[in-house]
């Protein structure tokens, strides 16, 4: 048996499993992946144009890998897969720095796998012992690796814990820039929905597939770490690639538009990237996350005008242009006069406020997704935006932009910000090493 | 501005809408259509066989549209798409027969628009005046039909009300087959997961149109009707289609592989669809829909042996085939014997019970989705199977098959049934007509 393991890992490795239940046909998981490729290949030419119809293309790039070892981790400018499951995890009150360090190496064993479309433990669903719980749960199988990424972050209370107690050692590593995220005016948040020691973020063209990496990681940490709160989401609401569409929120709105692209390096490296010399050197090539559910009052919304609509975001329904005129992706003119009187764009419509020119240039790269979690006992959806997003420093980019958007944002008749939390997202792993490495070094 | 709309309306009737705000690329909804449905051409062609990889030909045939109106409803034995969203719905105590009448007139006039591409109303989301609420709430704009179909079913109490009273003179059609589902051994039933006077199940590739769907129904039937409970659902578990894979459920397993399939259409009349003869003239061509919130205890099932599991289910986990040998869909023998005593399939295994022979020749079309709803306060995933089937009388399907399996199946320590009901699905609408019409005639 042992030979036998040996030997259909290290297939694996060589990634052409021919692992017993790799479906009818005898594919295996990797093995249909050159399949998936070829189909996505046939379909971008069948769109012609790719851009034009981003959202179908994106849907159909099941096939995708990314690789999981990199200078910065993936999930960040990967151009935004379609779903979403994000979790926020806390450590056990029994966990030692060296039990933080091996959970985190065998998040990343399992995380590397996965991304690749291989099961998160080397047997497999179907392949192991008959006497042992499988290493993987199964479900994702036979399906191709989605384009998943999984990226992963520290919040504030593992450097310090709530109580004060520098459990692992980490105090003095914190970063500067990851800071408590301040009461913003409005906020309605849940305990049970804010905040988490760790995280992981998993994109995905196919639910099942980022379902299946949540469970995993949660399984390999039983009795280390549990899941303090969770989100799935689906239809991103940003690209972060020209190569993408802008989607549409549950505003019926495009959104992010104006969004950081990878293709602008530039940008992504003074706006995204965190720097050695913003002050921690083991972040060099990380990020900060801030995640924030903001549920949607939709039933009103939907009774809106559609003029009243326009007015609160400052840009047309249909197009996504600027009220100032042009198209989606004219700049929007601030000063343009209306002939009713004011400007074209109010003051507090929401692409003003929201604009880097008034907010001294900072910029968020957003990674959010649509979410509808049910019905309340009203029976209204349970709906609205998970807004992810990535910047260099928290305290220059997000914190300034929400305050100014919480004070005066007309939108926020129609919003309620119910979650919160931010994470260091260290840079990505070296093959061989771990996420996060750097911290404990 | 009312020639203007009546114009685009006409346009949209040609379905070639050239409607403001349809992307930058010009395209409308509609008219993406024609090269999603081309890129899924060539994906299938890319593929080869597409059962290998049903599940990723499916999340890619974003293009597909099914009729609305015909013998049957749509959502039964059409291919099950990859998501859903359902609802269940209470009429509001003001609603009047005429007034029950109307919203289901308005429900197929937007039901018959969104599975074919369009906006739920004539201006959509954003070419209607601009001082008055749009009639489309605009997330699904730029977005392929996706495979839309919409189901419409009428729960036992929009017959006779909770207290008896028969509201809207309908007590005397309620069918013999509409039986208030008994109370199943080991049932923890929810009152807030269960129930509804009406039921609207969404399908789709995508689920941001799936949930667009219901939204949209759902802001139609405001003041008349408020969804009760409401479900997301992801990655199929059951195929109604050979040209469909077997997908996998959250058990790691895969899931409906002796479903009903519309390729057997002697088998689809016999155990699916409703005759007049069996007692409702009016749901001659209709069905019955069965639907269960199971939740799975997967942390407990996760750290079961692969044996166990195995043992559990009947079948083997990598390919799907019964313990008594062959492939996926070798039939069980249920005979055969172990070496090691007893039958290789055990007498309480899954696969036995739920099997036709063992429930006179009783057999389910079954669409149900796997789900996870977030997560618990002890960190563990609320996720599970939710369970719809399809069938001509409960009475002799889903009741007696329920009962078996909820007395003796040795799957019943992992899971738990905290959602039900039970709707009967009246035959597909003619042009013209609504749907339900001959309850009312």
């Amino acid at each position: 048996m042992t030979e036998q393991n040996a030997a259909a890992e290290a297939a694996a490795e060589q990634q052409s499993t021919p692992e017993k239940g790799a479906g009818r046909s005898g594919l295996s998981r990797r093995g249909m992946l050159g399949l998936a490729g070829a189909a996505v290949g046939a379909g971008v030419v069948g769109f012609g144009a790719g851009a034009a119809v981003g959202h179908a293309v994106a849907s159909s790039a099941t096939g995708a890998t990314y690789p999981f070892y990199g200078a910065n981790q993936a999930g960040i400018v990967t151009p935004v897969q379609d779903r979403l499951h994000f979790a926020a995890f806390d450590v056990a009150q029994s966990l030692d720095r060296a039990g933080l360090i091996e959970l985190l190496q065998d998040w990343t064993v399992a995380a590397a796998r996965m991304t690749q479309g291989r099961p998160a433990g080397k047997y497999g669903p179907a392949s192991g012992p008959v006497d042992a719980p499988p290493d993987d749960t199964g479900e994702a199988l036979d399906l191709p690796p989605g384009g998943l990424t999984l990226t992963f972050g520290f919040g504030p209370t593992l450097f310090t814990a709530a109580d004060g107690t520098d459990r692992f050692g980490l105090a003095g590593k914190r970063p500067a820039a990851l800071v408590d995220l301040p009461r913003f005016p409005g906020d309605a948040l849940l305990d049970t929905l804010t905040g988490g020691d760790l995280c992981v973020q998993a994109c995905s063209e196919d639910p099942q597939v980022a379902v299946h990496a949540i469970r995993n990681l949660s399984r390999i940490a039983f009795g280390r770490a549990a899941i303090r709160w969770s989100q799935l989401g689906f239809g991103r609401t940003s690209s972060t690639s020209r190569s993408q569409t802008t989607a549409r929120n549950l505003f019926g709105f495009k959104d992010g538009t104006a969004n950081i692209k990878a293709e602008d390096p530039k940008v992504v490296d003074a706006q995204v990237w965190a720097d050695a010399a913003d002050g921690a050197a083991w972040m060099h090539g990380g990020s900060y996350l801030v995640a924030r559910k903001i549920r949607m009052v939709i039933e009103t919304w939907d009774r809106q005008q559609l003029g009243e609509q326009e007015r609160i975001i400052g840009r047309d329904k249909g197009e996504g242009a600027p009220l100032s005129g042009g198209t989606e992706f004219s700049d929007p003119n601030f000063l343009a006069l209306s002939p009713t009187g004011g400007t074209k764009i109010d003051p507090d419509a929401h692409v003003r406020l929201a604009h880097p020119t008034m907010n001294d240039g900072a910029q968020l790269l957003r990674r959010g997704y649509n979410f509808v979690d049910g019905n309340d006992e009203l029976g209204r959806l349970n709906a609205g935006l998970f807004f992810i997003a990535f910047q260099r420093d928290p305290r220059k980019q997000f914190i300034p932009i929400q305050n100014r958007l919480a004070r005066n944002d007309a939108m926020n008749e129609y919003v309620k910000h119910v979650g919160s939390a931010v994470f260091a997202v260290p840079p990505g792993a070296r093959e061989g090493s771990y996420v996060g490495a750097g911290l404990f070094a």
